[in-house]
């Protein structure tokens, strides 16, 4: 079938609408009419030609939302009609990691994701008879996908599509890393570094698990309302801090923060967020990703007097089990979306929404079909 | 009182054996007669004067066991008669650390302690006139010493104090590392750098806990003995492996390693022991103490694809609470203290125990008086 996308054709270039060729689904395969899509960062990051694995020419976007239209052989957990939303991080439950309890990383189908093809070691677009590249198992700037079973998170029918496509990116990285890596309890003192669209997510999951302080860092004031309206109790403005950072944090939470995440990628943040946790306890959980062949360092002294260095990948959150539990607390009013899409374009305008994005003027741009 | 006590009268010379005056407990207090005590790495490290925090001069040791003598006004967990083993990680149950339930390090008292005095800010030793700091909270290289009652951990009878001294601080450090801060699961996979004493307690706390491949890491193929007979599954000599350690150790585990230990204080080995720590879950527990200043370091991926980061003092484990069920492990037999325990010399040769440590030639000499 004939498909209108946004095809990243080369790396730095802006994305062309094309009337794309798409194959229909094989044996464990959906296909998913796209409704809404998120711009992320990473899709950025990838057209910019930085992602050392970044394939071009790709159909870029994995934040999405639609309906599946038709399954192929042997899929047994969606049906025709059903409301998902697509996943880069599957959920197979069959597979070591998935089964170890222990992580969100399912492995099922990592190294053909990776390539840019379907499990079957194949693309399902084409342009001009020549293949285009899969991205993140995705493609949502196009609409109709093709994904695998477990690439897909079913969710309730009455979630609007142009909100609860952030789920499948930005807002289960920000409130997974809260519930599922850190699981902060109530009254837990927080320090969230960087106020941009996944640090929002953080302190709205800081706030709906009941933590006590929970303090917003960022050198743009600008960014202060709108993280209060999000739950933020304290602000800090680093370049407003007299003498160190650290120790202000420390003496702010009374010892130090009993969690900090790091949502802006910067090696040297990431350190400040480490030392800023309470000793004994604190744990501190890395989102932002770091340039490539950064490297972040400390004092082993500040892990052996307790505090803790860990990582998040989409907020720890198992795909098919959990999106549709933050879609039901979006639904239920537990978390607010709606005051983070800044912006909503049509899919010819889609560069408009990175431009936006580079510009500091949005938080998300979602792009409906 | 008179008392019997090995000296360090000032950084980088031997102790000397002098007849030193001691108070009797203050309030809170208790006075132990030390039976046996162990020589750790801490005091050499401290008596070389490296330690930037060592005062002088002082009664060293804090690896002791023995008898309730005496006990101060309001004292009610021990009494005459008790036998204990001195902690200097206290547990007074009732501070803000203690009370999280998170974490082993009490810190009731730890101003006082890190200034080598008794709580009320005064010592109890002296010796002609002037008085001797304490040290840790404990100097057992007495054959009397004073305690704040909280730091004394009051064990079974018939434990033979040359040997359960050594849970003082080693063995807790090992088995405590395992059980408490990494608590690894029976069928886990654990690499652990560096086979001396806590090396060896880590293995054989693996061991305890049902641990799979119990793989030690050391350039020293003599330890590869002692290291089988406390539990150790595989020796890998980095020497002998081409090529780089990590992919060695993550094919020869499977993946990489459910848990890993640094017992060495080598900050390039604590990154190896974080990276060969399987993705998604693996935990790298830091034992060593690292040179002052050194950093450890690493790329932030390492974490965001789901290892952890931590440290290790005292083995996690509370010492009133936790010390007493160790000591019982000894007893039953779940975990080997004897064959650590290579030299037992009197208080007089004490310093030769100094000088067979530095030449590598005991796991652990125990001083008895």
């Amino acid at each position: 079938m004939q498909v209108k996308a946004a095809v990243a054709m080369e790396a730095g270039k802006p994305l062309q609408i094309e009337s794309v060729e798409l194959e229909g689904p094989k044996a464990g395969e959906v296909l998913v009419e796209i409704k809404a899509t998120g711009i992320c960062h990473t899709d950025a990051f990838t057209l910019s030609g930085a992602d050392p694995e970044g394939l071009f020419p790709a159909i870029l976007g994995h934040e999405g939302a639609g309906v599946v239209v038709e399954v192929g052989p042997g899929v047994t957990s969606v049906k025709l009609g059903d409301h998902v939303i697509p996943l880069y991080t599957p959920e197979c439950r069959q597979c070591e990691y998935c089964l170890s309890r222990k992580t969100n990383l399912c492995q099922a189908i990592r190294t053909t994701q990776g390539r840019g093809v379907m499990p079957d070691g194949t693309s399902r677009f084409s342009l001009g008879g020549e293949p285009l590249y899969h991205y993140m198992g995705t493609s949502t700037f196009s609409n109709f996908t093709v994904l695998p079973e477990i690439a897909v998170a079913k969710i309730r029918e009455d979630a609007p599509f142009d909100k609860v496509c952030y789920i499948g990116c930005g807002v289960t990285t920000g409130v997974g890393a809260v519930l599922y890596t850190a699981q902060v309890e109530p009254g837990a003192n927080v320090v969230v570094f960087g106020l941009g669209g996944i640090g929002l997510n953080v302190i709205q999951g800081c706030r709906m698990v009941g933590a006590d302080k929970i303090i917003g860092v960022d050198t743009n004031p600008a960014k202060k309302e709108l993280a209060e309206k999000f739950g933020m109790t304290h602000f800090v403005n680093p370049k407003e801090v007299e003498g160190d950072l650290v120790p202000y944090l420390v003496e702010l939470t009374k010892g130090g923060a009993d969690y900090s995440f790091e949502c802006i990628g910067n090696v040297n943040v990431m350190r400040q967020a480490l030392e800023c946790c309470h000793k004994g306890w604190g744990v501190s959980v890395i989102i932002g990703v770091a340039g490539a062949g950064q490297e972040i360092r400390t004092r082993p002294f500040q892990l052996v007097t307790g505090r803790i260095w860990k990582g998040s990948a989409f907020g720890g959150a198992r795909g098919r089990t959990d999106v549709p539990k933050i879609v039901d607390w979006y639904m239920e009013g537990k978390i607010n979306i709606d005051d983070l899409i800044t912006h909503v374009l049509p899919l010819g305008e889609i560069n408009q929404a990175f431009d936006l994005m580079h510009e500091g003027k949005s938080i998300r741009t979602v792009v409906t079909f």
